[in-house]
C-alpha cells in the first residue's frame, strides 16, 4: 500500500530548506504512519551551488522552475518564494499541468486568492496552505475538517509573531517600541525592514485567508481595515494594565447580521481571555463557533520547522485525499464587508494637547457633539510642557469616534495625533 | 458529487442528542461545503416513546441495536451508550458487518481498544473517535493529520473538565474540595457520582488513548499510576500560588530513552505555562513536538454539542477518506512504560503531625536517608494542636520520596497520611 509521492519544491529559504530537513528527517515516520512515502525529486532556487551542497546527490537542483513544472514525475510542488510573481506563475502553471500545489504564501493567496482558488475548483488538483496561516498550528485543517460541523461565529487571531513580541517585550520590560523592535531585530523575530509585519499587513493576509474559509466568502483584502502597532506607547499599555487588559494586535473576522467584519488593528482584551497570555513570538487563534464555543489554538506561527511541519502535512493530506473531490476553498460569492457605521465598542484615546485652560471643555464639547460618552479620563502631572489625556469611552459607534478624533486633530492645541484603541470585549 | 451518508445512532443521551441535533441544523452547511449529505437513518436507545418524540418522522426508532446493524443501508454507526459492554458488541458488530464507527467511548478504547484496533486493520472500515478526547477540540485529527511529520516528545492535558472546575474554584474562590465538588455538581460540570472524574480515571483513558497515538505503542491503562484530586486542601493551592505555580490535574505522556512515560496526577506548573491559565471547565492538550515545538489546543472538553461537533466531523472525515487505507490507530507493540524509579523532579509534600519536639529532626533525617535533599520547609503557627509541614525538595527521584513518605507515615506523630504533589517544569 505504500504510495511515492515526488515533491518539487520551489523556493530553498527558510521554510524550503526545512521542508527537506522535515521530509530527511521523519520521512521514515511519515511512511509508517500513512503509507505515504515522500521523495524530495527537484529544487527549484537561484542559489544553486548553495543547494547542492545542502542536499543529497539524488535531488535535482536547477534555477529553472519551468523544468519542475515539466517533469511529469513530480506530483505536488511546493511553493516557497513568497510575494506574488513569480510565485503566482509557478502555482498557476503547476495547477494547469495537473500538479497539486502546497504553499505558505499568505500574500499571494490574500491578494490573488480568488483566481486561483477558481483554477483549482475548475481542476482534478488540490491546493494546500496550512503553512500560510499560523506556521506550526494546524488552524487552516481544524477550520476545514474538525469544525466541520460548525457556523463560525468569530475569529480573533494573534496572527504575526513579530508584533505580539514587540508589544510582550513593552509590557514585560517596559521598553519603548523602538528598541523593542531593535531588540526584535536582534533575536530574529523581526525582519531589517520590518513594515509588513508592524504595520499589519502580514496579520492582514492572515485574517484575509481565515475570513474566507470560515465564512466561504470571497474577502477583498484591499478593502480590510489594517492598522499596525507603530503608535503603541508604553503609556498605553500600563494604562491597560492598569485596567485589567492587555494590548495585542488582533485579526478578528466575525459574522455581524449577514456581512463579515473582517480587520486587523491593536486592541485592549481583558486579561482573563486565555489569549491575552500568549506572549513573545507566538501566535493564537480562537474560534468561536455555534457547536464547541470557543476553540483556541496555539504555538509558533512562523519559523523554518514549524511551517515546513504544515508544508508536509499539507503534502500528505492531498495524497491521502487524492480521490476525493475537494474545494480549496469554498466561496459562495463574495462578502459585504462591515463598515464603521456599523460598528460599535468601548474605545481608548490618548490625546497630547499644549496644558492649558479650555482644553479639556472643548475635548469633552467634542465627544458630546458627536454622541460619545466618556467612562473615565485620566490625566497626570508631568515636567513636560504636554501631558496626555487618557479616555476611556462607553459603548459608541467607530464612525463617530473617528469623526470626533477628526475634529479634535484639528484643534490647535493638539501636539500629536490622538491614538485610539478598540476595546475589545469578546 | 453528492454523497450520502447514512448514519445510526446508538444511544440517544447528551452527546446523541447532540448529534442530532448538530446534523439537523448544520447539515445543509457541511453538504455545501464537502459534498457529503448525512442522514440519520435510525435511532437505538431503550427510551424509544421518548426518541421519537424528539426526532423526525422518516427516523426508524429501535431499542434492538442488531437491527441497525442489520440494516444494509447504513454506512456508518455511532456509539454512544458509553461503558464496556455492550458497546463493545455494538462496535465490533458493526465493524465486522463493514459499516464504519465512530465513537466518544474513552473507557471502551482505552481499556480494550487493541483488539479494537486490530480489527479495523484486517477491515476495510474505519473507526474514528475524535470525541473520546477533548469534546469539541480536535486533538485527534491533529495529532493524527496537522502533526504527522513530527515525533511528538510530550503531551500535558488538562482532560477532565470536572477536576479543573473543582481545582479553578478551590483556587478563586478558596473553596474546599467538598464545597467545590458540591458546586461542580449544582452547575453541571460533575455527575451525582463524580467518582470517574474526581479519582482521574476519565484523565486517564485519555491520555492512555492520546500517547497510543502519539507514540504508536500500545500503552495498557491499567499499567498508568493515577492519583485524582480528593486530597488536595486549599493549604496546597495557596502555597503554590504564594511560589508561582498553579495546581492542576494533568494527564502527561512523554518518550523517555525509548520508554514512555505515562501518568495521572496533580502537579504544581509556573502559572507562566499557558495550560495553567485553563481555568474552569475547560480542557487543554498541548503537544510539543520535534518540528513545531509545542502546540497548545483549548476548548470544551464535555457537554452535548461540542462533542457532538466531534462526532460529526469524524464522520465526514471517513466519508472523504472512505477510499484510502488507513489505520485507525498505528501500534508497533507494546509500549515500556517509565516506572518511579526512573522518573525524577521537585516535590511538595504537606505533613500532618503532632506539634512537640523533635519531630522535625526525625524527618529531616528520613529524607537525608532517602537521598532527599530539602529546597523550602515552611510551618506557620495555627489555632489546632497539629500544624501542616511543608516542603519542597529539590530534584529527586520519585522512588525515593515515595519510600520517605511511608516511612514518614509510619511515624506515630503524624496525623494524617502525608500528601505528595508533584513539581512540573515543563
Amino acid at each position: 500500500m505504500e504510495k511515492i509521492i515526488n515533491v518539487g519544491l520551489v523556493g530553498f529559504g527558510t521554510v524550503g530548506s526545512g521542508v527537506y530537513t522535515v521530509i530527511t528527517k521523519n520521512g521514515a515516520l511519515i511512511e509508517e504512519r500513512t503509507g505515504i512515502k515522500l521523495v524530495v525529486k527537484s529544487i527549484c532556487d537561484l542559489r544553486v551551488d548553495l543547494v547542492k551542497k545542502a542536499v543529497s546527490d539524488d535531488v535535482t537542483v536547477t534555477d529553472n522552475w519551468k523544468s519542475l513544472i515539466e517533469d511529469s514525475s513530480i506530483d505536488t510542488i511546493v511553493e516557497l518564494i513568497g510575494g506574488i510573481e513569480p510565485a503566482k506563475s509557478v502555482v498557476e502553471a503547476a495547477l494547469r499541468s495537473g500538479k497539486n500545489v502546497v504553499t505558505a504564501n499568505k500574500k499571494l493567496l490574500a491578494e490573488t486568492g480568488a483566481e486561483i482558488f477558481e483554477l483549482v475548483d475548475r481542476t482534478d488538483v488540490k491546493l494546500g496552505f496550512e503553512a500560510a496561516v499560523g506556521g506550526g498550528i494546524p488552524c487552516i485543517e481544524d477550520l476545514k475538517n474538525g469544525l466541520v460541523a460548525n457556523n463560525v461565529k468569530n475569529i480573533l487571531g494573534i496572527l504575526n509573531g513579530t508584533t505580539n513580541y514587540i508589544l510582550t517585550r513593552m509590557e514585560l520590560a517596559g521598553l519603548s517600541f523602538n528598541d523593542a523592535l531593535d531588540e526584535a531585530q536582534a533575536e530574529g523575530f523581526a525582519e531589517v525592514d520590518p513594515t509588513f509585519d508592524i504595520e499589519g499587513f502580514d496579520a492582514g493576509h492572515k485574517i484575509c485567508l481565515l475570513a474566507m474559509l470560515a465564512f466561504n466568502k470571497k474577502v477583498d483584502y484591499k478593502a480590510i481595515e489594517i492598522e499596525g502597532i507603530t503608535r503603541i506607547k508604553t503609556t498605553d499599555i500600563e494604562f491597560a494594565r492598569r485596567m485589567g487588559y492587555a494590548v495585542k494586535l488582533l485579526g478578528i473576522a466575525r459574522e455581524q447580521n449577514g456581512s463579515i467584519d473582517v480587520r486587523v488593528h491593536p486592541v485592549m482584551i481583558r486579561e482573563s481571555h486565555l489569549i491575552a497570555s500568549v506572549s513573545h513570538e507566538f501566535n493564537a487563534v480562537v474560534f468561536d463557533t455555534d457547536m464547541t464555543g470557543e476553540v483556541l489554538l496555539y504555538g509558533r506561527g512562523a519559523g523554518s520547522l514549524p511551517t515546513a511541519s504544515a508544508v508536509v502535512s499539507d503534502i500528505v493530506q492531498i495524497a491521502l485525499k487524492q480521490d476525493v473531490a475537494e474545494s480549496a476553498i469554498l466561496t459562495k460569492g463574495d462578502a459585504t464587508l462591515v463598515t464603521p457605521d456599523k460598528r460599535s465598542s468601548r474605545f481608548y484615546l490618548r490625546l497630547h494637547t499644549q496644558d492649558r485652560p479650555g482644553i479639556l471643555e472643548k475635548v469633552a464639547h467634542t465627544f458630546a457633539a458627536n454622541n460619545i460618552s466618556v467612562s473615565s479620563v485620566e490625566q497626570h502631572e508631568t515636567g513636560d510642557d504636554t501631558v496626555p489625556l487618557l479616555f476611556v469611552t462607553h459603548n459608541c459607534c467607530e464612525a463617530d469616534i473617528k469623526k470626533a478624533i477628526a475634529d479634535i486633530n484639528n484643534f490647535d492645541f493638539v501636539t500629536e495625533a490622538a491614538m485610539m484603541i478598540r476595546i475589545e470585549e469578546s
